[in-house]
């Protein structure tokens, strides 16, 4: 035998789930014998939800967010505060800051940040757009909630600029000490961080 | 908005990647959000790549390995000892023991093991089919590498008093302390069962 594997239908299968990321040849292979054992109606359903997926995914007109419809239910639903925007850099992060309950606004999905290395410029990413919806007026802040780190912030200094001509408050999540982080292991600049943007303090103060 | 998440179809291919064993909702997040970046193409040939591994996999005459063919590589190979059987639980310990290069028979895929607890008895296995192969004869020993497990143990025993009426040996892998490990560190049973089948040592022995 030429190859590692005793059929060439396996290791196609196996090589395709491998192409994902964080997913090595062993976890592929332990992948499709799993889906081998199973019944062949389900192996295509596994099949037919990404082909669908793929084929017929949207984004939400007005933020990007991926979505089933033209406008995404976020943005439609009337209840929430259309003069708050949140920058995010894909809907990952959406659903992290929907499960906290702190956010009542609506989104911006860039789509990415900005990564030299990785060849994605600010073109690539959903810029334009933000800064249309911000001209269009009813926009008061604009929150940058990307990652903290050297990509992230040029990102964040790339929009600053960007939205510095219009008439809105720009302003970035708070970074500082992990809520059950002990002082003692925090680095030096997150807490540094945490001491130059301290907040008023009461009784009403809970962690949570 | 009800769901978690943004999309019913982002969501469907989550639950599909999400039946898959050690895949996690937030793991089939990403690996969905990486498809989502690809070329239409790629997606449909990973799709496409289960549908007809599944549908045109065939298993081993002989042995009941997976195969492209009729009979499989390793036993149609005429190079290879057709007297020495190993019994395996799968095609993932076909290719660990292939990988070995130490075993030049050919094997006998079980297709799991006896697990009561699974619902898993003797009669969902092959063990007809490895009686069969050694009724007709020329097989002069069979190796038992299953896992050191009590369910290998008893498939172990099921086999062996299958196989007593006739004329061949039944052997089974070593069980003993692992290359690499340190003696204080192994657990009773192994360290005694390493010692009770300890073998000859001279000048040719060698760690490989």
């Amino acid at each position: 035998m030429n190859s590692q594997y005793p059929s060439a239908l396996l290791e196609n299968a196996v090589n395709e789930f491998a192409k994902l990321p964080g997913i090595g040849r062993k976890t592929a292979l332990r992948l499709v014998l799993h889906l081998l054992r199973q019944e062949d109606s389900q192996v295509e359903e596994f099949a037919q939800a990404l082909v669908t997926l793929k084929q017929d995914v949207k984004y939400c007109r007005n933020c990007h967010n991926i979505s089933d419809s033209e406008v995404c239910g976020i943005c439609s639903d009337k209840s929430r505060d259309a003069s708050t925007l949140c920058v995010v850099e894909n809907i990952r992060e959406v659903m992290a800051i929907e499960n906290t309950t702190q956010f009542k606004g609506l989104y911006h999905v860039l789509g990415g940040i900005i990564s030299p290395i990785d060849g994605i410029g600010p073109s690539d990413l959903q810029i334009t757009g933000l800064e249309e919806r911000v001209k269009q007026g009813g926009v008061k802040e604009v929150i940058l909630a990307l990652s903290a780190t050297m990509e992230g912030d040029t990102t964040n200094f790339y929009i600053f600029r960007k939205l510095h001509p219009y008439d809105v408050k720009v302003s970035i999540i708070a970074r500082g000490v992990a809520v059950g982080d002990e002082i003692e292991y925090a680095d030096e600049i997150t807490l540094g961080r945490s001491i130059l943007n301290r907040t008023p303090f009461d009784e009403s103060y809970k962690l949570k």
